[in-house]
């Protein structure tokens, strides 16, 4: 029988001992009768999503346990961004990362943010969106905030250039360069894109309300992070699965969205501390009805972690076992439910680290260990042992009977 | 906050079951306080140096623990051997390892150490250094004992020749045969390079004397071990670390060496059976006030290995465990110590093996797992699983808060 498969992500879940909880991490340190039940009746190990000691981004870490090597398809990270805003991403494209943010008459940079633009930005996109410079179509959409992201798309693009974003206030903005020769024509249509954009913006109407308003113009972009989109099979062609995602984050939903994924839209499913974590379990249970695989990402965990609040994380951990509970008592035999995170974010140090993180699996078929809780510590006793993120698709595949056999 | 970081390599600490020792290691014979509290409080695990049963040299095997994949860097001893005994090793060099032995009339080696020949030899090297043969310079070095260092710089040079060492007594003097017509010229440079060294070395004052005292004169030089020295990133380029290194053995610190590492002179720190493992263990953490990471290698583990000494073993780790009393009571909160080894020398056999060796990680921000005790045995069941070699640094510099994010 071929089984479907969940995976549920709970991001930034993995943590270091901590002081204020007793050197226990926030996983030790939480109640979550549903994760310490499914461990019970599963299988727990550890994964290191790109390798032991790298510490991973958000998109390397979903792409490897998409299955896809970042170290084979990751350039950048503007095409996942692209595709985060939903655009078409297409491989080849070259895309990168733009702020809307201000510069004062001597070109220097006066707030990279432009005042933390809201409103009025998919206005100003549409005055920069469908030019064509040096026979190449150029994108621009804008996302939250104030962000953006920049599409070209045709020939002899290659994404090795420098940031125009010079990370710094008073800083003159910066042209493109190319980091090498292939690169030239790329870095002159982005330098030219962003004069262009400069001569749109100057006096559109948004920016008029906003001086106007005592508010500061958003007259430049400043881009940075490109990346090429590389030429990879969709997650239906690579694994034969019909694969729905839920996610809150536009960058999750651009990696998901590029790899040919469907996106499910949740009501609630915020990707803040406040999502609706209930409404996300709920809908992934209910899309295994139609797909054959459904990734559902949390991303409370993580920006509790950020915060460096363990005590928030701790809630955070035993609120979303809470919404493990309509899983548990609704779980169905051709089903098979992986748990992990796509990277430990330490309240210690508020940013992603490259500790493995907890996985376990639940359903027919898996081997039941001795683990008894879902934690960091435990769970390295497991009978999975220590895994690399890439692995873990191959893995889930075969549980779900799904696998191809190599060889006879 | 960034730590720093200490790597004890206890050389060829690993072992096998001894019956001598009612079926336990060494490791678990022995009685080691001091290893065992690092081990209660902090993380264990095993490493595979190179791969699950590649038996690693102590050289790839250091290279495997500062984070350099030996199979991309590693070609051959001689490199290591050459910067071991001081010479100041570049990219693309092409160095092998000589003896000194002795040959009779009729060419045959008669002894392929010149009866141990301990005195002289640095005056034996400086009739041969710095001849130019081909356009290429040739550079010559006396290392301990009968040893010696050749290093070949120039253009055209490939390392991939067979050894000019017959290894038997009594066998012809062997041609060095290139293995690649790429080759043919590195061939041709070391044949001609031995034979002037024989014609120098024949009358030299040196092995007058010798001949005059009844012993074998060096009259011979015999290359093996040839490679060529990578082009690869120093240690402090690679990893961001000002990284110093406290070793005793000429191969160590030729590595130490080879890599960028600042090399501490301890006095005491001889590479034997009576290293001061004490003085060691004090000026490693009197040199973690500077630099950023400090490697320390004791070798005599793996000298009563080697010897096939069990007890001696025994006693060798229980001495240096009470070495480590000092790194525990002088223990700071922005350390990092990895205690592990480059290799098993199982007794039994008195040679390298690939057995995984043990691995501890004590410090701030370790996941302290269930492992009490510091032996093959028990670590295999401790919370970082199985590791490979050169997994560790990335590992250590991600636990120091200094690694790189791969991703957004």
């Amino acid at each position: 029988m071929q089984r479907r498969i969940l995976l549920i992500v709970c991001d930034g879940l993995g943590d270091r001992p901590v002081k204020s909880l007793k050197g226990r991490t926030p996983l030790q340190a939480a109640r979550k009768e549903n994760m310490d039940w499914f461990a019970s009746r599963g299988a727990c190990g550890l994964i290191d999503l790109i390798s032991p000691g790298v510490r991973p981004g958000s998109d390397t870490a979903h792409l490897s346990l998409f299955g896809y090597d970042p170290f084979q398809v990751y350039t950048g990270r503007g095409p996942f961004e692209a595709a985060g805003v939903g655009m078409n991403v297409k491989g080849g494209d070259v895309a990168l990362r733009c702020n809307f943010a201000t510069v004062d008459d001597d070109g220097r940079v006066s707030d990279r943010r432009a005042g933390r633009i809201r409103e009025g930005t998919q206005e100003l996109a549409a005055a920069l969106d469908g030019m064509e410079i040096e026979g190449v179509e150029v994108r621009f959409k804008a996302g939250t905030e104030h962000r953006g992201a920049l599409l070209l798309r045709g020939d002899g693009l290659d994404p090795r250039v420098t940031d125009g974003d010079p990370h710094d206030i008073g800083a003159p903005v910066m042209k493109v360069k190319a980091l090498v020769p292939e690169a030239e024509k790329t870095a002159r249509i982005i330098n030219e894109f962003v004069a262009r954009a400069a001569k749109a913006l100057a006096d559109h109407p948004v920016n008029v309300r906003r001086r106007q308003k005592g508010l500061l113009p958003a007259n430049i972009l400043l881009p940075r992070g490109a990346g090429r989109f590389p030429n990879i099979p969709s997650i239906q062609e690579k694994w034969n699965l019909r694969f729905a995602a839920i996610a809150g984050v536009a960058l999750i939903k651009g990696i998901c969205r590029s790899v040919g994924m469907e996106l499910l839209d949740v009501s609630g499913a915020t990707g803040g501390l406040d999502t609706d974590v209930d409404a996300k379990i709920r809908a992934a249970m209910k899309a295994l009805e139609e797909f054959d695989a459904v990734m559902v990402n949390i991303k409370a965990p993580d920006v509790a972690a950020h915060d460096q609040r363990p005590r928030l994380k701790v809630k955070v951990v035993e609120r979303i076992d809470e919404s493990l509970d309509v899983l548990r008592t609704g779980f169905r035999d051709d089903w098979i439910v992986a748990i992990t995170a796509d990277h430990s974010t330490p309240c210690e140090t508020g940013d992603h680290s490259a500790d493995p993180v907890p996985l376990l699996l639940y359903g027919e078929g898996v081997r039941k260990d001795d683990v008894t809780s879902f934690d960091e510590i435990a769970v390295a006793r497991g009978g999975l042992g220590r895994l690399r993120g890439v692995d873990l698709m191959p893995s889930l595949l075969d549980l779900a009977n799904r696998g191809e056999k190599f060889g006879a």
